[in-house]
């Protein structure tokens, strides 16, 4: 009988943030996925279920590289081609597999760029839903992300003014999930509304090294970093 | 001393949901603030939470009308600004309180309208992030909310076309939370962009009677259901 493969989002890195399906799962499993990528993102979603494997489970270590980069698309797609074909060929040795991401497997996972190559072969994976980063950073900040008939967004970056903008005119809140790369659109914005006070920044979430500031984003900041606005 | 409140996020209902830093909480809680609503959303929290009370446990319910009326607005602080009132004399007397919330307490919860009057006295409450609603039921539809750079954004309607517009201009995917008076505008665009297959709607997610279609969405939908829309 073809084996089962689940796709588990384990949280935000907090140990006690994995719920309780997801550990009675990983509990009987017969082997973990392990994406291996230059973030050292992926080994973090291991280290949380690692208390609750088998002494015996298989440790399926694949190189899952990140697809941002348009131009490398082919090669990266060949890469998850035969990424799937070695879940696949477990499944059909009626193993069940367990596929970890950090936060939730639906909003920014590696995870889910399996699915087209699994559906190819009509497997069809379980997915077990997990605290997302921004939940858990707005549960630290203790700042609302949504109230009433507010909206909001999810972002990676903001490049311009104008962009800011759009998105001010339409949204009570945002979020930026990697805002490195738009740091200094976000510094303008914050001087031209004067949003001093409606910026707040948390690197490093539920760690030690947690840090949380608001108004300006300084220089230095961690690429761990998540900010929310609340106009 | 004071005692400690805890905004606990219990997940969207499936009991196997809910965290482990949640049940830990919960466990050693003195009382449980449970709202009272006429739309029994927060009955079903605590219908998670109970199988981890310890049997002395005091139940304290209080009235949280829910805060979109802007009409009533002044009424309804002066509700809050009483349930706040209770939820400190018990804190005061050192008790341990959990507020529970369905989904996550940053989102959408009325569990965040306490937080001005907890500040005027200098309480901070401690929050424990949950499962969201829109999270689980990408899961069980087993389409992913938001891959690589794209962006998302989660809206309670929208009412007209020129707003959708808006939105399809800056997002490659959308959540509606509670489409019931989107109906004709989802569809609408449905129709005029030929949206059949990026249309999800998933109703009474993770429950016996869960169902799930795509394209048009029907008249006779249930109230709990929420779209996905990914372009």
């Amino acid at each position: 009988m073809l084996g089962k493969l689940y796709g588990i989002g384990v949280g935000p890195g907090d140990s006690g943030l994995i719920t309780q399906k997801a550990i009675e799962i990983i509990n009987k499993i017969d082997g973990i996925v392990a994406p291996i990528s230059k973030m050292g993102k992926e080994s973090k979603a291991f280290n949380i279920a690692r208390p609750y494997l088998k002494s015996d489970v298989e440790i399926i270590e694949l190189e899952f590289p990140m697809i941002n980069l348009e131009k490398e698309k082919e090669a990266l797609n060949e890469k998850w081609k035969e990424n799937a074909t070695e879940i696949v060929r477990r499944l059909e040795e009626g193993k069940n597999l367990a596929f970890l991401t950090l936060g939730d497997p639906m909003v920014y996972s590696t995870y889910s760029y399996l699915f087209p190559y699994l559906e190819e072969v009509n497997i069809k994976p379980i997915t077990i839903p997990g605290i997302t980063s921004f939940c858990a950073s707005a549960s630290e900040l203790g700042v609302p992300i949504v109230q009433g008939n507010e909206t909001f967004c999810v972002l990676t970056q903001i490049t311009s003014i104008e962009e800011f903008d759009k998105y001010k005119e339409l949204f009570e809140n945002i979020i930026i999930m990697k805002p490195f790369s738009s740091r200094e659109t976000i510094n303008a914005a914050i001087e031209k509304y004067n949003l001093h006070d409606n910026v707040y920044a948390i690197s490093n979430c539920g760690s030690e090294n947690q840090v949380i500031s608001t108004g300006l984003i300084k220089e230095d900041i961690s690429y761990f970093t998540l900010i929310l606005i609340k106009f």
